[in-house]
């Protein structure tokens, strides 16, 4: 096949969308003879035998199990603390399956039996209540797609002095999934117990061992708060705080308190031990942020990216997620030049509020060094920084809402690794 | 708590939207002193000693293992040959788990390496081309949230005379799922083969035993149809067609055949064995529908629903999924006095074209009969039909493309039947 002329968008091999990937290029799509229904191509043993019946419970194929979440070593000073990663280098689309969604535990897991299990709210209300999980499940729910990200997510990235060159996607950036969460807005179920005037946060606890706990503003909480039920459709795992969680979307997801037990309405925020000697962004001026809760406007190139690797010159799909806690997202850009000339990734999914958007473009790597970088705006015009902005600006005490730029250099040899640039 | 005034917006118990569900009415909100973080409330075990550490790979609460699909038996006389229904009366949202999505297969699930697996595409094509997993994954994706429908889906509630008086939503009806699918557009793998003038077909075949073929009209092909790789955000599961699968938005499930193998452009369809001993809608009048793709304006309640109880008097969320083969959902009504009086239901979830879309109403159940119903109206302004009107068109010999609205009857003693009304 002929070779095309290809509109090139920005430097080092960026070009125009309307390029077919692997036409003629990149080695993909091998012309072949014309014979009817490809009599010449060996017929497989899976062609020839009836394969498995249906199944009550679906697994995946063999061949896609390497797709697991990154989990540390159990902790043996704080039981149960740690979290996992969700395998963002090996996903496609926004969605994440649930049992590959990030987990970041205080106290470990709780088997929870939900017959058991109560949610009080009280406090300054006008008629305290308490709920089981029957209750709870006669009222009105609303179903969106939100992200949830861990305020720790990315931190590495800005601690290390130097760029970890064995972080991937899942390892640095593993701490942001994505989901369709139905529950009950936080709103009825306050409305219900009478807030009173003089009631400014609600006091989120976690029947966990942790007994985590979360100030959320009035505000947030007669926003768009919900009190989570399921994820994508079924229960949510307990993992994810079954049988219920507190979810404010766009939110730091610790905020989203899991297992969710009580509810106190509040004149002050009773500072939990989990959001003072955790979540408060100590700055370089001895000063420190507090109820800092709005995820960055974030993006993040999942393919090519960390420990991959370009096994010949020609096209790519250069893909990955962009976030915001306050919006949604306007626009994604592209660098394959470490951020001198950039050029508008496509937009290949929904642009959810408060969600993951997928973005691509293609790039004909040339053989040469490279490093690729998205950079992503949301809809109030938030843009992501890059890493020393944030730097320079926060210092490299705190490691929370680190949602800077990510750059990812690409060798002669294909060797894709996390640099800093 | 003072019991308010609801005002009704049809017959026989819908209320507005607008009321609280539980609101001192039925229960749920039980009423309690306002101690301090609710220290009257026995601190249960799971509160009190660190859980399960983060884990590799998530799976559901014990709690919640009763979901699963609902499978027939091992068919032995046409090995392989069988279906698993998605459990919808336990599901919310809209999306479906990937383990619970429904299956249909025609030669049972084939176990396939994708470092093995081939797709062919020839025929009237300028050139034929043959692609690998690997080379199908560095070309342009797009993920969207569909939904997918077997053609036979909810055929017993036209072909059995009488109700069965046993049928649930998972079992008249579970032969319809929701999923974020990512793939490459189909018109960009035709375009880099090159589409003769004179192909009207895409004969599309997949690599199991059962050499499923299905003929696809070019337009829908340079559509909106895909080659699927990602599900919710993960590989294809087997069950729905690992490695890879044709999607048709919106047409009868069929037609997406799974572990797809073979286009072949065609100027006249090949009539594959399928789509003529299966999938054609025989007609009272000894003629025949073929090739009749889009599913139908549909909606269905999934709670209250078939083998449910309502065990007191009080406000219930009446909720359900509806969807359209041909556009996004537009309206739901509701009617709680089989079908004399309607009124609009709540939208809860996107309305997202050819996807499930969540509806919701409250109910007070007088602890008299009720017969609740269904009924979605799409962007096109198609309407759900009443299963006397399909059977006066259509008759009953055929049952494929059934859409009918669902009556499920609740009786004084709050047990909730399938039946016809």
């Amino acid at each position: 096949m002929k070779k095309q002329e290809l509109e090139k968008v920005a430097g080092n091999g960026l070009i125009n969308r309307r390029h077919l990937l692997g036409l003629g290029l990149g080695g993909a799509g091998m012309a072949v003879a014309n014979t009817v229904l490809g009599q010449d191509l060996q017929i497989p043993d899976w062609s020839k035998a009836p394969g498995a019946n249906a199944s009550a419970y679906g697994s995946r194929s063999p061949h896609a199990e390497n797709m697991m979440r990154m989990a540390g070593n159990p902790n043996p000073i704080y039981p149960g603390g740690g979290a996992s990663r969700s395998p963002l280098q090996h996903l496609q689309g926004t969605i994440t399956p649930n049992a590959l969604h990030f987990e970041r535990h205080h106290a470990g897991i709780p088997d929870i039996d939900p017959a058991q299990h109560k949610l009080v709210i009280n406090g300054l209300v006008r008629q305290p209540l308490v709920f089981s999980y029957e209750d709870l499940l006669r009222y009105p729910m609303v179903s969106k797609i939100y992200f949830l990200e861990c305020s720790g997510n990315s931190g590495a990235v800005l601690r290390q002095r130097d760029p970890d060159p064995n972080g991937t996607a899942q390892s640095l950036h593993g701490l942001v999934s994505c989901a369709e969460w139905t529950g009950i807005p936080l709103s009825t179920l306050l409305d219900e117990a009478g807030v009173l005037p003089e009631a400014n946060w609600v006091a989120a606890v976690g029947a966990d061992a942790a007994s985590m706990g979360r100030s959320v503003p009035i505000g947030k909480a007669m926003d768009d708060s919900m009190v989570a039920l399921f994820q994508n459709g079924e229960p949510v795992m307990p993992g994810q705080g079954y049988p219920m969680r507190l979810f404010n979307p766009g939110w730091e997801g610790n905020t989203s308190v899991k297992w969710l037990t009580q509810l106190k309405l509040t004149n002050e925020s009773p500072h939990f031990r989990d959001e003072t000697s955790k979540y408060t962004d100590t700055l370089p001026d001895r000063s420190s942020l507090k109820f800092t809760f709005p995820m960055g406007t974030k993006s993040l190139i999942t393919s090519p990216s960390g420990q991959m690797s370009l096994n010949q010159r020609g096209i790519y799909r250069v893909t990955g997620i962009a976030w915001s806690g306050s919006g949604s997202i306007r626009r994604v850009e592209v660098s394959a030049d470490g951020g001198r000339t950039w050029a508008d990734a496509l937009i290949d999914s929904h642009q959810s509020e408060k969600s993951l958007t997928r973005f691509s473009i293609p790039w004909e790597w040339d053989g040469g060094d490279a490093v690729l970088q998205s950079r992503a705006t949301d809809s109030l015009g938030n843009v992501q920084p890059t890493r020393d902005s944030i730097i320079a600006e926060k210092g490299l005490i705190t490691t929370y809402h680190n949602h800077c730029i990510q750059s990812w250099g690409v060798n002669s040899a294909g060797e894709v690794r996390n640099v800093y640039a």
